[in-house]
């Protein structure tokens, strides 16, 4: 074999197959009875770097028993050569039948050229791709003029708490001259996208208690406040009529959208509200009246209600009046605002406008993550352009994601530069049920990572 | 044995076992898997109706697989004998650990005087009191003067649909001069208290849908209405802020609280503070300001929501912006409120405030129930309180319950007088977690029951 590109054509079906190897582990790090599926995990990746070449690959336990990263390096290119840090994450969020799902969701199913699984396109699509990719060149005549690091989080779809302590405590074990995280999604299979704005996350639980314990609903219905009305009641005052935030502060440090980010944002839309119907294709659109879709998704800070229970859900009724109800919020930030000061206002508005006739706890969720803006004019955002261009054959276009990539503004500390390589498609379904990737943009991948590989090589020599 | 009552307390312990047999049974009606449960339990009581001596006994199957009926009689008085009937139900709402249970929900545990269980108190005490009671006449010396049937339900915690049809189709088998409904509680464990009203149910499903699927409340949060958001600004419109219920329509039949109902209510006031402060115990009262607490729990109508679902609700968090959110409701009802009626300006209210953002489904679930007011003055009700007085020591007082007993108001189209004979304490936790009775109100109701029996028949003879 000469070249990585001809490698990776060659090998495709076998790494299509060790894909959905990995696709099968159940690595759910939200749920502590995954745990030995994520250690599982942990150690065929580790495993897998050695395989494929890397020079040094690692289990890197974290406190508590929390999902380990699994930490390759390759340093065949020298002391003098600039090094590339790869992020992906290997754990994903949980999946149920019972959600909606046509296939078993931890059993790959390949339909239509598309691979249906949880964690098929967030984010185990982004870890073989990357690792394929890593195999492809340490496998190719010429090895790379980069060393190369590969950094697998397992505990990215909750919180990544233990990784930003670990870059805290030994930032010299991921820094790097370029650091590229590859997770999310581009705009459309034909248009690949880099996203040059990320937004940030802060969580909360609200949770209202009332009688002391359950009660019949008809022996005393009428003499309490029921904490299931008194949760709704202060939830539907976290929003206005229009669809704004109603958290007096929430807004304090939003920047305006600039005429630069409108023009960008434009090139866009049309893509965004085709998918828009066919992924969400609701009733009706919804959101701040003086923003478009693409400046609603990437631009605005949102506050979604992600859970809801309390008293009786099963089949049938039951006249309970229950004893507690409770919520879980999240809410998507801008640049600037800050995930703390975020939760500050939320905690103080919940607890202001909290009825004196129920008990309300806010529980904040640490950390959140800041939202980030990338330098579009920077050495890794054009080696970025140019593996897409080779991949796909396009130019890609600018966008700012709705979504959180936390780990971007970490890299941030051990980088020079950050760029967000997303091989996906919103409609994969991440976080929901049938998830899917196209197995298309697999193959891309492995191709565009390692054109990203060679032109920061080349522009860095 | 000369007397019933000699009897009864002679074979008290007995009693208590063959109790404790029966609440084993987890007799949970509105749940299809447990159907064998209630069939056993069917059995079971209908040998003990033959056991006893009762003349005949059958199980009496309902439509599609639903829970039995269990009817005995005893035809010893003669034919110009009045007749009465005696109403319980056998099935229990459903239980788990998980709620907040001390002990295993259908283990019975005896613990300082009380009996904990599901359907301690509701209603497998009224169920074993009288039969019980039954036994301790027909192992008497001389016989009652009045012959019985006692009809025992299965499905009354989810919603009588078939005892209703059955009455209706075959009003005869039911037939009598007095019916005694025995389920409920009275105010005080040395208080007994005849209820003169009952409220009615009506109860609804609402379901809100709005994206086709779950979405990654990232990549979408800001352009579509939350299907939880949603259902919580509906609910939050459902009562006002002064806790009155605020769907048009809803009070339009309803009665003012005249001054017998207020100076009658006056005097379980006490009674029912005391009570709220033990059992309810929120941060503070709430409800309609212009109504003291009895007036509330028995004289209004109510609106409360059972239960609340949509999103993630396991541990952690799940960034997740769901496709749909359900809330259940009922309506306790006073008299002249027609549950069909109100029904409806439920579903009109609610299909009038629903955003166009959203789909909104208003499933009302039949039947309802009818509230209910009784004759004070009526010769049933003075043998009740002639029943209290004997067992308790002291006269009862009159109150109104915020409980539906639906099946008083089918017991009013087969005989001349209805009364309720209730043997248990609010404080029993019915519907909630660790359910119990009080094992002297077990002992008292069998005495209870057996005076009521001897009263009816010296009255009417």
């Amino acid at each position: 074999m000469s070249s990585p590109y001809a490698y990776a054509k060659a090998n495709q079906e076998r790494f299509l197959e060790e894909y959905q190897d990995l696709l099968r582990i159940r690595t759910i790090s939200t749920q502590p009875r995954h745990a030995a599926d994520v250690a599982r995990a942990a150690e065929w990746l580790r495993a897998m770097m050695l395989d494929i070449g890397m020079t040094s690959a690692e289990v890197i336990l974290m406190p508590q028993g929390r999902c380990p990263l699994v930490l390759g390096e390759w340093q065949g290119a020298g002391a003098d050569a600039p090094t590339v840090l790869i992020y992906c994450h290997y754990d994903v969020q949980p999946a149920e039948v019972a959600d909606g799902w046509v296939t078993e969701p931890f059993e790959p199913t390949i339909k239509d050229g598309r691979l249906y699984c949880r964690g098929a396109v967030d984010s185990k699509l982004h870890v073989m791709a990357n690792l394929k990719a890593v195999e492809s060149w340490l496998a190719a005549d010429e090895p790379p003029k980069v060393n190369l690091k590969v950094v697998l989080e397992g505990e990215e779809e909750s919180g990544s708490e233990n990784i930003n302590a670990f870059i805290a405590r030994q930032p010299q074990r991921l820094a790097a001259d370029i650091a590229m995280i590859s997770d999310g999604s581009i705009l459309a299979p034909e248009q690949p996208s880099l996203t040059y704005g990320l937004r940030g996350i802060a969580a909360l639980e609200v949770q209202v208690n009332a009688p002391i314990s359950d009660l019949h609903s008809g022996h005393w219905g009428g003499s309490v406040h029921n904490p299931i009305q008194a949760l709704c009641e202060i939830l539907a005052r976290l929003h206005d009529e229009t669809g704004a935030v109603a958290v007096p502060g929430f807004y304090a440090d939003v920047d305006a959208v600039t005429a630069q980010d409108r023009a960008l944002l434009e090139q866009v839309e049309p893509y965004l509200q085709a998918e828009w119907q066919d992924v969400v294709n609701a009733p009706a659109p919804w959101g701040e009246p003086d923003y478009s879709l693409p400046e609603r998704l990437g631009a605005r800070p949102t506050l979604e209600i992600n859970g809801i229970y309390g008293g009786y859900t099963g089949a049938g009724m039951k006249t309970v009046l229950p004893a507690s109800a409770t919520a879980k919020i999240t809410c998507r930030l801008v640049p600037r605002q800050n995930p703390a000061q975020v939760l500050q206002c939320l905690v103080a508005h919940i607890q202001a406008i909290a009825p004196a006739t129920v008990s309300v706890q806010v529980r904040p969720s640490e950390p959140g993550a800041e939202a980030v803006l990338l330098d579009v004019d920077g050495i890794a955002m054009r080696a970025a352009a140019e593996a897409y261009a080779h991949a796909w054959g396009v130019q890609p276009v600018f966008e700012r994601s709705g979504g959180s990539v936390p780990i971007t503004f970490e890299c941030m500390k051990v980088a020079d530069e950050v760029v967000i390589l997303s091989y996906g498609l919103k409609s994969g379904r991440a976080h929901g049920p049938n998830e899917n990737v196209l197995l298309q943009n697999f193959y891309k991948g492995v191709q565009a990572t390692i054109k990203f590989i060679e032109v920061v090589g080349e522009q860095r020599a």
